[in-house]
């Protein structure tokens, strides 16, 4: 009935360099470049036309997107940025190395703050440099809006009514619609989805830079869906994803 | 009071090729990425902030926003795409080399499908292979809305709506806003604002990749405009844009 594509972001600086990343906005890396690029082609190949696209206000969601874009031919292609579908926020553990976090904090507590489904990491000081206040894409929003840190209950809870609001209705309205977004804001989707539980939902792992499509009913209720492109290739990703929290 | 400011995209393969290009989706050439790249530093070193951006759903246009966008670090900044922001349609001079047509029909008659305000060059037959009936972007119009050619004068009265409905009250709003558009659709806002004669409005040559910023009274009529970057630069562009429609 429905069809639409969600994509995570390609590799990120601090993917590389193994840092908790959040709403810090770092760009892409040249693998997370030619992940974005590889995305796009796999999308032309299949035949994947789109009438709009939605993506978060960070630079490397927005970077893939358009890398996907211009692949298809499709730059014209309408595009809504919207911060709810922002990565979750990782508090103040935003910008720390996630092995030396590990080592400092242990793999569990480490693993509690990446995984739990409603512990949120040790939140920023409402004046550390690192909060989004005076970041003129977050002018619009009253403070209270704005994230010191996140579990991801809280993010499901801030993604939620930009599918409800915003995407379910354009899916009705038979558009067809490309996501880009992040493991997070992703997750949350999905979960509402798949109805997936608050404990099955933190080891859902979604590869950088692979169209996953979901086929839809007409009440928006899954009928299948898949990943694009090279599957082992996929499910190596996806078991590099779960390893990232681990001391070295 | 208010400011808003125009870019026209940097060279296109088709600007270096001397063909008319109207709707054809050509890209920038590598000088012309250089100029969006430059245009994007200026207004950061200038200090311009937005709210929002407007661009054509040409790619010329849009990858020049892409990249100033990039370059001010603004990625996230909201574009809205607008069919009437487009390039004039030079009907089935589309593809054919300015020079030869020159030779073929003569500078004068090239010069009045160039500059002439109500002279609109030959139309695309309806069956033209280069008609944009087809093409996904424009789906939404009416087949009466795509044009077959156009004269400044047609193109004027499609941008206009596009400046009265959307942008002017953008502006009106307090919204610092950006325009990524073509040598035809800027003059037509220009002409607009400064109230400039259907014939003098044929004369202005607004160069490729040059932020031109207008100040605006509370009336959104004029007080000052100027462009930005090296002006000795910019008035040799300019010159150039003028002399592109002679036989060699």
């Amino acid at each position: 009935m429905y069809k639409i594509v969600f994509m995570r972001h390609g590799e990120s600086t601090w993917n590389l360099e193994n840092r908790f990343t959040g709403w810090t906005d770092v760009d892409l890396t040249e693998k997370g470049v030619n992940e974005a690029k590889t995305a796009g082609r796999l999308l032309r190949e299949a035949g994947f036309t789109f009438d709009l696209a939605y993506t978060s206000v960070l630079k490397r969601a927005i970077r893939t997107l358009w890398l996907a874009m211009d692949e298809m031919d499709m730059m014209w292609l309408p595009v809504k940025n919207d911060w709810r579908l922002n990565e979750r926020h990782y508090g103040a553990l935003q910008g720390l190395d996630k092995g030396e976090t590990a080592a400092k904090f242990g793999d569990e507590q480490v693993l509690v703050w990446r995984r739990s489904y409603d512990t949120p990491p040790p939140a920023l000081e409402d004046n550390d440099p690192r909060t989004s206040f005076a970041d003129p894409r977050y002018a619009g929003l009253d403070k209270g809006q704005i994230p010191l840190t996140e579990c991801l209950k809280d993010t499901v809870a801030r993604v939620m009514p930009a599918w409800d609001e915003e995407i379910a209705p354009a899916i009705r309205a038979g558009k067809k619609i490309l996501i880009s977004a992040h493991g997070n804001s992703l997750r949350a989707v999905i979960k509402m989805l798949d109805n997936i539980s608050d404990t099955d939902i933190v080891g859902l792992n979604i590869p950088n830079g692979t169209p996953l499509v979901y086929e839809l009913d007409e009440n928006l209720k899954p009928i299948r869906h898949y990943y694009l492109g090279d599957q082992d290739a996929i499910a190596a990703a996806m078991a590099a994803v779960a390893n990232q929290g681990k001391a070295k």
